[in-house]
Order: structure tokens, then C-alpha cells, then sequence
């Protein structure tokens, strides 16, 4: 459409123009009814449709079995790394466990990025035992520690494992069953998928439970999806220890009994995901994991083209689909780079402040078309400014 | 506009119509960017003009003092029953209280209606030791105890009072500074006013807190204001125990420190606030306080003229303006009322689940036409289906 924008925001980021084309034609009257969305009771039957439709549509899209629940909560990612670790420690199986174990089970965490980290030191803040099991520290977390160096700890001493898929900001993407693959399956791996969700698919049943805030793939800022293993949200009623910790817009249990509505949600921003979630079904997640893989590939060809130019920081082996980081020889290239992509209306490339350079964000709803134009940007820069061979 | 209803819904709820038609507008492009503001990084230049012009108009029409932190956060009501009491827990001032006084303080809690007493159950949830100091449970909570028969706690073990302004569900509304006026000023006052926030003037200075959900006067659900006297947000640094119980999503000093953005705050909902804010502005909030008086008065007038055909439940000493509910002589009188207001256009008027009979909602947003809409079809309904006196 006229006017917009390339918008390579690591989120809030670019959504499917048909869906921005649906919302505002609908804005001021939703399928007849004489409201907007933004006015619509919660409780009312329209609105039962548009909460349902959007949960059994995700439940189709990534095929989540019937043992697991989707819950729309709110909070994002930070109130998930509360929220798991007190829903775990809750639960009626790690308590069962804690028994027999007679001390406090560890939370088991791969700090791969800022985001696992900061979930890390969340249960830290709330007096969890925490176990570093890898730690991309050393190497600026432009790596992964390989699975065989790991430290997980005995299945009867832990309570979960963590771990956050994708780091928006270090730009590191764990592959799709590495973790599940490494960990016992009697332990509950609890992933955070905020930045990558719903762009390939993935084998949720492996899962204990999946957290993500919406807003890269699948809609606005201010809805948190959680999908959880039904059995982790049994607890031994009757003991009041149980929840004594656990503030109820956190409770998982609670927001599953009530078909995530015990009080209102965030009802404008759930629609707004649920067509996103019917427009990533036309689509078909395995489409969608191609066309994640031919836009990255696309940026990346660039990259490994003039290494010394264009400084990729991942290790080849994790980098991320999603979000795309390097660097320029110096910061007063990256700062013609970034003014000369504003012209070309490429926006929002801007690495994170932490480690400066640039990032490009390449979530579902940004087209190929997209990312050809920065790639084309990309070689038509190097020729202007990379090294004058022909000097 | 043409094919827009009455909606008399309890929230969310209608908006002003010019708010809604200037979203329309921008929806894809806003302001020259190219992009929705649904799509918009929190940390662009143009989203820091949006969320910063949303806090300020906002301190402006409520006249909010410097003292005072005014927070955008998530969860809702739901989310500051935790936060308020993990809050003031957490805080030097509630901390050096009760190392005087050498155990728990207690909470004070005016039980109104169903959201004080879900407040109220939050805290024994988390282990806190509360003094219900007015209970109206005795009259179905169709009116509140006066002051004088409360039985607030002594001034040097009570960490805060804590009351709901507006009850949605049972229609009562406290006056504006009844417990401020009666609760000792060195307790801070803690006040959920989801349901009436920005209706009416409010002496900003005299509380300690107050938390509104925005779905019903301040724009869509999704979004929570807090304004909050800064020195409740000091803390004694270094002890690990200040915060064990409060998890970062709910800690008001984590998000005063950030700007309500240590994460990704809600962006869509508070730029849709931050435009009702603008509205509220251009009407001034004593002329938003005069409407809301003469839209109840016109439905409390058909009320009062037939007492025993419109039976209102509440104490007129404390009947909301927000949320006015009333029965019919029968439960089939009551249906008959629905389904012909809904021939009329006039939707959302069920009462709560909890009660039955007729909830007519009338926030800042419902025209004045609306209300006396509602009032003719009131006492046409009367004159159809009221005691046939000249027969």
C-alpha cells in the first residue's frame, strides 16, 4: 500500500497488511453490531466467537494435541518468567517431587541470551534455586555451548528447564528440537518462543509448556500466548501454601478454568491476533517456514559475501531467522547505513543499544519482497562504501 | 454514526466516536510513518511522543501533583489486587512500620461489592493478614456502612486502607472523599477506580494509590493506570527479601524506573487511552463530572417515579452513576425489556450474572441522547407494561 513503510522493527513489528485492512474497515462496526471491538463486553456472545475462533484457530495452526491448553494472559515475556516458575512450584507434580526429594528442586536454565538471562535472574529475585546449565556468556552470546557440554541437572533435582528460543537482541536461534531432544523427557521444558512462535512449526507435545508474548508473529503488544501441559496445572487442593506465592493474573490454572477470561482481557489485541492467526493458516505453517528461511537466506548471502564488510556476530550454526545482527567496520558507516536505508524507507535497523550495529527483524508478516529490497540494499552499499578493490 | 448502537455495556464499553473515527483513519499510516501504530517499536521516537503525551495529558486533566508516578501497566484490576499490597510491602515506609511495631500489619479493606472482596481474598491468597473494616455483605451490598461504624485499625498497624470506588456489578458508588475523609493521613489510601476513573474530579494528593483497568471510561481493556506517591516507591536497596514476593511485572518501582517500558508495554492501547485522554481534555473533566450526573439522573428519575415497577436495589446515598441497576416485577418482564431495547438499538443491558434484572452502564463516552434515549423507552415500557391503573 502507498506510503508504507519497510518496517524491519524487532517488535512491535510489521503485521499482515490484510489483517491492518480488516481491522479498520471493521473499527467502527464489528460484523453488524454496531460497535467496534475496542467498545465489545467481553462477555458478550460475539466476543465468546472472536476468543474462541482465534484459540481453535492456533490450536490448528501449530497442532497442539488436546492435552495441552491455550491461554491468552498479559504481562509478555516478563511476567512468564514469574509466572512459570511459580505455576511449576505449584504444580502438584513438582510439589510431589519436592517430597520425595526432601529439599528445594533447581530450575535448570540455558542463558543463551538477555532474554534467558533475565528470566533466569527472575526466579533468582523470587528466592528459586537456579542451576546454570549453559551460558553463552563467553562468548558474547554469539554462540551456543554444544548440548554435549551442557550441565543439566539429575531429573529428580529438577524441576524444569528454560530457555528462551530466540534472542531478538544477540540474535542466536536454539534449533527446533535441541533442547527436547537433550533433557529427560520426565522433566518439563518450558520454552520461551516470543520471537519466534508460529513461524515454523513445532512438536508442542514434546513441551511442558510455551510462553510468548505476541508481538512478532502473531499480533499486538500486550497479549502473552501460553500453551501448557494439562497435567501441570493439577495442584493438591485444599492447601493454601500452594498459590501463597502466586498472584492470580499469573495463575495459569486460573485463566484455564475460565477459558482465559476469570476477568477481561485484552480483548481488541486477542482479535487482532486471532486474524493473524487465520491469515497464517491460509498461508500454512510449513510456507511459512520456507519463506523464513528464503528471507534470512537472502541477508545472510550478503553477509557471508564481504564478512570483513558486513561482520556477522553468530556462530552460522545458531543464527537466528528472525533477527538478523551485524556490524560495519566502523559506527560512522553504520550511521550512513542507517540514513541511507531511512531514504529508501527501510526503518526501524537499528541494532539493540547493548551492542550497537545493525539488526534487521524478519518476522512473518514482512515479505519477500522486503527482504530482497534490503539485500539489494545491501550489495548497492558495498559497492559505494566497501573496500575499492578496483582502485 | 449511522448502524452504531446504544451500548450500555459494563465494560469494555462505548468510546467517543471522534476517537474511534481518528484510529480508522491512522490505522495503516500514522502519522507519516508509514506503518500502524499496532506495528510501531515502543522504542522509536514516535511511540516515546505517543506513550509520553498519553501520561501527561492524563496528569493534566486529573490535575495529578508532581508526587505522584502516573504507570502504564498490564493485568488489569486482577493485577494491582496483588500489586497493591506486594507494593506497599515491599516499600521502606510500610517496612519500617512494621519493624516498630515487631509483627504483620494488617490491610484495611471496606468491603463494597464483589471487587473489594475479590481485593480483599487476593491478599489472604498471598498471605497477608487483612482487617475488613466495612463489610456491606449484611444488605446484599445494596449500600455501604456509614463511617462511623467502621472499624479501621489503629494507625500504627495498618500498612494501607484499601477500597473500590465504583462496584460494576452491585451499582454502588462510594462519594468522592468519604474515605479519605475518615482514614488517618498517615495510612496511605488505596483506591481501584476502574469503573469511574476520569468522571469526575479526584483529589489526587490525598491517596497513596490509585488503580483503574482502562476498559471503561479511559479506553480498551488491556491497559492498567497506577498513579502512585513517589515516596511509596522507596525501597531499601540490598535486601533480597524487599522484593521476594513481588514478581517484576507487578512492581510499580520497575516500571517507574523505565517509563512503564522496562518491557514492552500494551503500545496500541495506551495510544488509543492517550486519544481518549486527549478527548477528556477538550471537554474538562467538571463538565465530563456534570454529564455523568445528568445522564444517571435522567434513568434514576423513571426510577424513582415508579419505585415498585423499576425496583432499584441501591441506597440511594450511594447509588452509582456509572452503573445503574434495577429489576422488573418479573423475571419475564425483565426479558421482554431486553429483547424490546434491542429492537431499539439498545444493547448490552443484561444485569451481572450474580444479580439478574437490567445494568445500564453510562461512561464518559455514552451521548447524553443515549441516556435520554433510554429514559423514554423507560417510560414507554412503563405505560405499556405497568399496572393498568385507569382500568
Amino acid at each position: 500500500m502507498e506510503g508504507r513503510v519497510w518496517n524491519f522493527s524487532a517488535g512491535p513489528s510489521t503485521l499482515p497488511l490484510p489483517v491492518l485492512e480488516e481491522v479498520q474497515r471493521d473499527l467502527l462496526n464489528y460484523g453488524g453490531t454496531g460497535m467496534s471491538v475496542l467498545e465489545m463486553s467481553h462477555r458478550s456472545k460475539t466476543y465468546g466467537g472472536i476468543i474462541g475462533d482465534a484459540e481453535a484457530t492456533l490450536r490448528r495452526v501449530l497442532d497442539v494435541p488436546s492435552n495441552y491448553s491455550i491461554l491468552f494472559m498479559q504481562g509478555g515475556g516478563t511476567g512468564e518468567f514469574a509466572a512459570a516458575y511459580l505455576n511449576l512450584f505449584a504444580s502438584r507434580a513438582v510439589r510431589e517431587k519436592q517430597r520425595r526429594l526432601g529439599r528445594p528442586l533447581a530450575c535448570d536454565y540455558l542463558v543463551t541470551g538477555s532474554w534467558s538471562k533475565l528470566g533466569k535472574q527472575e526466579v533468582e529475585r523470587l528466592g528459586g534455586r537456579v542451576n546454570v546449565a549453559a551460558d553463552g556468556a563467553a562468548s558474547g552470546y554469539a554462540g551456543i555451548p554444544p548440548a554435549a557440554e551442557w550441565t543439566l541437572g539429575a531429573p529428580d533435582e529438577t524441576a524444569f528447564v528454560y530457555y528462551c528460543e530466540n534472542e531478538t537482541i544477540h540474535g542466536v536461534e536454539v534449533p527446533p528440537s535441541a533442547v527436547v531432544d537433550a533433557v529427560d523427557p520426565s522433566v518439563p521444558v518450558i520454552c520461551d518462543m516470543s520471537s519466534n512462535m508460529l513461524s515454523r512449526p513445532v512438536d508442542v507435545g514434546r513441551f511442558g509448556a510455551i510462553v510468548a508474548g505476541a508481538q512478532k508473529n502473531m499480533g499486538p503488544a500486550g497479549v502473552t500466548v501460553v500453551i501448557v501441559r494439562k497435567d501441570l496445572l493439577e495442584r493438591d487442593e485444599g492447601d493454601a501454601d500452594v498459590t501463597r506465592a502466586l498472584p492470580s493474573v499469573l495463575d495459569w490454572s486460573y485463566y484455564d478454568r475460565a477459558g482465559s477470561m476469570p476477568h477481561t482481557p485484552p480483548t481488541f489485541s486477542i482479535y487482532v491476533c486471532g486474524l493473524v492467526f487465520r491469515w497464517a493458516e491460509q498461508q500454512g505453517i510449513r510456507e511459512l517456514a520456507r519463506r523464513r528461511a528464503a528471507r534470512a537466506r537472502l541477508v545472510y548471502d550478503e553477509i557471508d559475501a564481504h564478512p570483513a564488510f558486513f561482520r556477522g556476530r553468530v556462530d552460522p550454526a545458531c543464527r537466528s531467522e528472525m533477527n538478523l545482527v551485524f556490524n560495519l567496520p566502523t559506527p560512522e558507516l553504520e550511521a550512513t547505513f542507517l540514513a541511507e536505508a531511512a531514504e529508501r524507507r527501510m526503518v526501524q535497523l537499528k541494532g539493540h543499544r547493548s551492542l550497537g550495529g545493525i539488526r534487521v527483524s524478519l518476522y512473518n508478516a514482512m515479505p519477500l519482497e522486503g527482504a530482497e529490497a534490503f539485500a539489494a540494499f545491501m550489495r548497492d552499499f558495498y559497492a559505494r562504501h566497501g573496500p575499492q578493490e578496483k582502485d
